[in-house]
């Protein structure tokens, strides 16, 4: 076998492996749209199958030979081969440590675990999610114990999300976080309450879509190539290959706001997956790198450009066109749409706090993982984590233990990314900054210029580079959360009049 | 290898063909469905290797081997066994004829075809769909000469879609609706004209989407494991098994009797298919077992069923709930439903006039596949058959050639299946008469009798048996079209007062 011929192989293995990724990222996305509610043990058989052949696929004799081969001649290769050949051996070896059959009991444990908890949140029934979130998390430590037998299972699952990170990194850094954050909001909390009764009112599922349609063009996703679905929780997937994005919301009539955050939220994500470069398509280097890199796209689209003053004044007159019973003045969305407040919600939190729900989550995690706390125990400690760090009562664990999809979805370790994900935005900002005119561009409704200053420095990467380069790259600096907690001292203290 | 070994193989090869299955029916309905435009190339991309993966699972060594030591043993098989070995065999030795490249580039080229015809009926646009649309002939003729050398091309394709089905067949079953629904229509059209104002007006998508859905649940559609949907052209899909079935339909807001009638045809579709027994799923032996059976149920609910004076008197007090402003009687829904009208679209016809446009369509599939009419030459014939058969002139292409899906789709040969179908139902009533008080079951909303009727003869079997058995098993008497055109003149005799 010539370099050449090994070449070719691989970029035919890799569209076989798009093509199946494309097959199950679009029935689990069927699954959360428009399928029927009975039909999960269907969706199982078939993902339990396809799982099988992909596992075959990646671990087969000719598989592992051949980036073997290529990988003892990887100085013939460029850049894009050496990284293709480096993540799929890191990928393959870590499926090969796994027997088959749990492998594939994996998958559809996963397909069991999504339906059980979307009729769970329905129902506000945690003891019908309870056994299968037992099973998910018992999964979740065995599989660690395979892959990675000399580290602490959450450790694990910390890289698998955001690579390098781990227990004591993020201890660290939700430290950094809590040291300025948890003053800050007392300061807040001293000073009268905004006001955001003009967020409030009826606006009708259909209203609010057009208004996301409108959303996804002015953030410049390329709309002939993304779809707008509803579904429990919203999501970004690709299917395939960067060339075909899938965002989803949930329309609340009596909040536009939620909807449009979530919009412009997952309009991040989808932003840098179709800002691959076209030739990443159906390789392993297509769409982002990983999440904490993922969530630093979307939660910089929906809060730091989202909830920016400028952006408010660019948005407010669109909003009361396709909503004309909102009042009130862009100055007043701004303050609307920042009123910090400790609430219930994840993903209806304002920036300040947002990073306390991340805690929580972060907390329960690795205290499972350390035998410290079981998986019935979960709703008690939840809420009482609630109640420390954010001071709020949980009332049902519909809006409590059960309101995210990730433990269903075995995203696992994926939390702290998001408070990794906006700290990593306030640094882009800044180095933007020296080039752009971010606050003009926004105000005037103009994201080209933003986009393009992501698109080069990060979007069009893939996942050619690691996060830690695409972030070095990107801001040509180490991260600092500092920069992310001066940033928000600097806004609340304004908009608090601190 | 034992037989129970080589059987439990071959249920595993099921299983996993069905997965693919499932994967590529999905990825051809989220392109009718929830796909952005853009995205046909990407859809293009996975379904060519998805498809070459299925045709290597097919006709595969070990997979040939498998299928001859189980033939070559059939003594020793259950009747299951034996059916699942006979089809499996048939198709594969087909398969094996056509080279893969070919059979890949043919799926490929459905895609294609889907796509660009879906832009050219919105903008009228022949032009755009001539190239493709030879190709997609061109392709048909090539696979009916690997496949089938001795026959001819046609004969090749109408066989594909109703086992036994040839010209000389059609040929004479259509000379014998000719004869009698020509002379019928005459006497009709010299008659006073039905009224059908009561069907128009305006009907909100969303209203029809709950009219809709009621009317699924009342045919006796299985709703936690059938979904709804709207697409450009309605149509019915299973996904890997009889255990997730989709149906589609499209609103016209100024007519709720079209989306009605489409949903109740695709839900008989839908029955048929979710009919199948249990054991069934994951075999090839699961779902409906050819196109004419098929029609013969979604046209029995559709018409039989849906436009019967005791479905009107049924189905009126539940339009009013839904369409309030619709005004009338159960009596002038049952003439209005029934007006025979020559018209432009097929899937609006009525009863009378349906066969006539299912004629146009057989005719000219026919003198393309005999080289005496070209692709190009389609819309000019199109348009004069329809002055011919149906004295209606075509104003637009829209409205012509290009309004159904079929080509587009590879279904070339289905259209004569609509007639065969709709012929079959008429013997399917008589038959079904002599045990259940049919109009008494439908006037009361209580479809189970009729249900349970058509599940025991037909549904449950899947393709167990062929069609001819099917229909034999069912009515106790071979076919005969005569007692469709009885039923037809019987019915319009009535409503006109001939």
């Amino acid at each position: 076998m010539t370099i050449q011929e090994a070449r070719e192989k691989l970029t035919a293995l890799q569209q076989k492996m798009a093509a199946f990724e494309h097959a199950s990222s679009l029935i689990f996305y069927d699954g959360a749209t428009a399928a029927p509610k009975g039909v999960a043990d269907n969706r199982a058989q078939s993902l339990g199958i396809l799982s099988q052949e992909m596992y075959l696929l990646g671990t087969g004799k000719e598989t592992v030979e051949l980036l073997e081969y290529l990988d003892a001649n990887r100085e013939e290769l460029d850049d894009h081969g050496k990284r293709e050949v480096q993540l799929m051996l890191k990928d393959i070896r870590m499926m090969q440590k796994i027997p088959m059959a749990e492998y594939v009991a994996f998958q559809k444990l996963m397909v069991e675990a999504d339906d059980v908890w979307h009729r769970a949140k329905e129902n506000n029934d945690w003891a019908s999610f309870e056994p299968v979130l037992t099973k998910v998390f018992d999964f979740h430590r065995k599989i660690a114990a395979w892959c990675a037998p000399d580290r602490e299972p959450y450790d694990y699952w910390l890289d698998r999300n955001e690579e390098g990170a781990t227990m004591e990194s993020c201890d660290r850094f939700f430290a950094t976080l809590r040291e300025h954050i948890v003053p800050l909001l007392k300061k807040v909390q001293s000073k009268p309450q905004l006001e955001n009764r003009m967020l409030k009112g009826h606006f009708s599922a259909q209203d609010q879509e057009k208004f996301a349609r409108e959303l996804m063009e002015l953030i410049g996703l390329p709309m002939d190539r993304v779809g707008l679905a509803t579904t429990e929780h919203p999501f970004t997937i690709s299917l395939g290959s960067h060339l075909d994005e899938r965002i989803t919301t949930h329309y609340h009539e009596d909040d536009f706001s939620n909807s449009m955050y979530s919009v412009i939220h997952e309009g991040g994500h989808a932003l840098y997956d179709t800002g691959s470069a076209p030739e990443l398509a159906y390789t392993v280097l297509d769409c982002g790198v990983s999440m904490g890199i993922h969530e630093s796209q979307s939660r910089f689209f929906e809060n730091i450009i989202g909830r920016s003053r400028a952006f408010c004044e660019y948005i407010f007159p669109v909003v009361q066109k396709h909503f004309p019973q909102v009042q009130g003045s862009a100055e007043e969305l701004y303050r609307a749409v920042n009123r910090a407040e400790p609430g219930l919600i994840r993903i209806e939190a304002d920036e300040l706090t947002y990073a306390l729900h991340v805690m929580v989550r972060y907390e329960l995690e690795k205290r499972i993982f350390a035998g410290e706390l079981e998986v019935k125990d979960l709703p008690a400690e939840w809420n009482r984590l609630y109640r420390e760090y954010l001071g709020v009562e949980v009332p049902d664990d519909r809006r409590g233990v059960l309101q995210d999809s990730h433990w269903a979805g075995g995203n696992i370790g994926y939390f702290p990314s998001y408070a990794l994900g906006s700290a990593y935005g306030a640094q882009y900002l800044r180095k933007m900054k020296e080039t752009v005119d971010v606050d003009a561009c926004v105000r005037a409704g103009n994201f080209a210029p933003i986009d393009a200053w992501l698109r080069e420095r990060i979007w069009k990467y893939g996942s050619l580079l690691t996060p830690a380069e695409v972030f070095r790259n990107a801001v040509g600096e180490e991260f600092d959360p500092t920069v992310f907690t001066a940033y928000l001292e600097e806004k609340f203290t304004d908009l608090y009049d601190l």
